[in-house]
């Protein structure tokens, strides 16, 4: 809580250099906030640091769910007046990293809100991968305990040893950033817009300071940035860290590295291929337009240059499906992941072989190392897991009034962290403003689900949770 | 072959007593296929009639390959002169008991066209009885080996046992057979109706006599008759003669069959008070539409009464999602069915309980059993599996230019053989008729991959099947 007070300080500056009365919000909510952290700090000092397994379930729920509370606050107090209902679905969108929006006239937005919403992603972005370095491997959710290091472990020795790997880490992370915003600078867009869209492409988040996305520029450049930045965003942020400690090998070794590319590439290959057979769009602009857009979904950032949805029927089922891909485990990104596909791809390899030679013994392989069961098993649970959450969260959109692709794509988007859907509502064009409330708590209800990997929040909603 | 050129006299003899010229089409048809059949018998005879595991996956699929292949002939043949792509998806639609229809003007149609579809239906739904208990639970596919019984074993002594079991429940699959027709006919259907109906309401199959489906009759007996029929040819017809061997008690302490009918009565609930509150309708009508459209789509019928895709967009969503449910395995529907729903949420729940507790030891049950590892690795894979010829079929599907819904709902009927899609084109007032050739034969294979459990087809995909 005191460190995103301190973070609204920003945009308190950046609206205080343009004279924008605004400022005055973001220093009311900071103080607000700081005062209400502050408050958690002096009531809950305890020699004892130790939590069960209970405890980091609520607690990460519990801290997930208090920063778009008060990181709602600048939205609902500053002259946008939006209800708190679109502060905090637009505040869930932003830590989560989605980017779906109920804004429109991003372009004449003061610059305080722009730079809250990106650094609400930014800080999203950072946290997700210290979260699935630091936490998920302990809580063994879906499979993450593949990613277990000598810093997964809360006793108190190693704590400062993880801190120092995140701190590492989080250079790297505002490296990155930087060298993007660089680039997107040289390329045309102004010193603000380019911290801004860099800030929203590493963390794969997808936040613009245009309604247009970035179609706004217009810019051949700037959609290279773009994709390559994006897909940077979306491999695991720890092998920037061993690449850079005298491993370079160390990204491409990688089985999940080498998959990720090797998805993106043939599905920007298939989409060109469409875009250049049956839509008529010449080959470099096919492989522009495709190569942006669906890097875009497939890390769940959610820029869009043009309305996609427009590209035929076949680009909409496409990317409905696409958005659930997602990167790898413990980048910036969302979605099922890139490991999950492979191990679920392992298992039934394993499993065919068995169903021809049911008295073999057939071993499935992840990274050169054998899978042991209980990995397989959560990532089963995992996805059976995904697809029923998205099949509820759809079902109730249905029952809010929504249409078909607008349920559908806006139960997919949402749990895979993506932005915008598809259809006339919600697609890359429109906006979740005209949603009905109920609409936009369920969708930042399955936000949190799908950034916090699922289990980590439905498991509260287990009877055994709350026994003894 | 053989039995498919004697099925095939049957609709001669209709078509014969009204004097339509037709029957001669089905002698033809049948003395071509009778051909070929007894050429198989005899090229194929040897005394060595083991077969090896591989062997039986070929061998089921071809025989569901050939049997559409050769059953298509009448429709081309006959007045209706149906090119050969739409003969065959209409006859695969008939064998898998799915019911999607190329086929309007049913009304008119001559007896002979609407016998064969029936009896297509009737035979693919014992077929699909047979294939569970015999041959599927040894192919260990999708979890099937949990239904391995003493009859379950290709070996020479047993076959006749298995013989002799499936001559029994033949026998019970007539007999409920005759009592549906004769309560359709008491309740107001000409006697060829009935009989016709009754066969594709014990094989969930959903072809009718007349394009308006069961709605022709307007009949709120004849709609009760169907949702009670329906939901038998759901259950699991073993149990059916374990009940009668005098232990009445066998289908209800099953728990398959427990759920199965619990998860029944909570979506027509659902779906009722939907229908009562934000439809308008009045609870009586309400509750006659909901269960019979519910049982309908749910155990794959694809009967209609009514256009439910026009109950509002919460309809359209639950009903594509309710699609792939099903009923008990041995039964007629088709779908991922109710026990693999049970395996996975008890292996769901074993897992939450080792989140919390990682050195506890927890056991998931099925049934009053342990659910061994194998079986609920098969389930979960085939859930994975399932999931993703969804999505290949609905992206393919796609790409031949149907909109979303259209090629979403045609996808999902298709691999769960349910019958008729949701939309303008393919929804239940509408025909596959107008779906390109190419869209037509992608889902008769999702058909029958459906109702073969997938694995049984795919697995031939596999490079490691066509080694050594």
């Amino acid at each position: 809580m005191s460190t995103l007070a301190l973070a609204m300080c920003l945009p308190a500056l950046a609206d205080a250099a343009v004279y924008n009365p605004d400022w005055q919000v973001f220093a009311v909510a900071a103080a607000f906030t700081l005062l209400f952290g502050v408050m958690l700090v002096l009531t809950a000092r305890s020699p004892n640091r130790s939590l069960n397994q209970r405890q980091a379930f609520v607690l990460t729920t519990l801290s997930w769910t208090m920063i778009p509370t008060f990181g709602a606050l600048p939205f609902t107090f500053s002259e946008l007046e939006l209800s708190y209902t679109d502060a905090f679905f637009e505040a869930m969108s932003g830590i989560t990293t989605t980017g779906a929006t109920v804004l429109t006239g991003l372009d004449f937005a003061p610059p305080g809100i722009l730079l809250w919403r990106a650094l609400l992603q930014w800080l999203g972005g950072i946290g997700i991968i210290a979260m699935a370095i630091v936490i998920l491997p302990t809580l063994q959710v879906g499979g993450m305990q593949l990613f277990r290091t000598e810093s997964s472990d809360r006793s108190d020795k190693v704590i400062p040893r993880a801190g120092q790997l995140i701190a590492y880490i989080g250079f790297i992370y505002l490296g990155i950033t930087l060298v993007c915003a660089f680039a997107y600078w040289s390329a045309g867009m102004t010193g603000f817009e380019a911290v801004v869209h860099a800030m929203t492409t590493i963390a794969t988040g997808g936040f613009s300071t245009s309604d247009a996305s970035l179609g706004h520029f217009a810019s051949a450049r700037i959609d290279a940035i773009g994709t390559v930045f994006m897909l940077l965003g979306g491999l695991p942020f720890v092998l920037y860290l061993r690449a850079l400690r005298g491993n370079p090998g160390a990204l491409w070794n990688d089985s999940q590295v080498r998959c990720y590319l090797i998805v993106a590439a043939s599905t920007i290959a298939t989409m060109t291929i469409y875009l250049y057979i049956m839509q008529g769009v010449g080959v470099g602009q096919a492989l522009r337009l495709a190569s942006f857009n669906v890097v875009s979904v497939m890390t769940g950032t959610g820029y869009a240059t043009v309305d996609f949805g427009l590209w035929g029927s076949f680009a909409v089922t496409f990317f409905v499906f696409l958005m659930f891909v997602g990167g790898c485990a413990g980048s910036t990104t969302c979605g099922i992941k890139i490991f999950r596909f492979q191990i679920l791809y392992a298992t039934a390899v394993t499993q065919v072989r068995r169903l021809l030679e049911p008295h073999g013994i057939f071993i499935a392989y992840y990274n050169g190392k054998p899978i042991a069961d209980s990995v397989s098993d959560s990532v089963m649970t995992f996805f059976a897991l995904y697809v029923f959450s998205f099949a509820t969260v759809a079902i109730g959109l249905g029952l809010m009034g929504l249409d078909f692709v607008t349920a559908v794509s806006g139960a997919a988007t949402a749990i895979s962290n993506v932005g915008p859907g598809l259809g006339d509502v919600i697609g890359p064009a429109g906006s979740f403003v005209s949603l009905p409330d109920g609409a936009k708590w369920l969708l930042s209800l399955a936000m949190l689900m799908g950034r916090l990997e699922l289990f980590t929040v439905l498991v509260m909603l287990a009877p055994a949770f709350w026994h003894r």
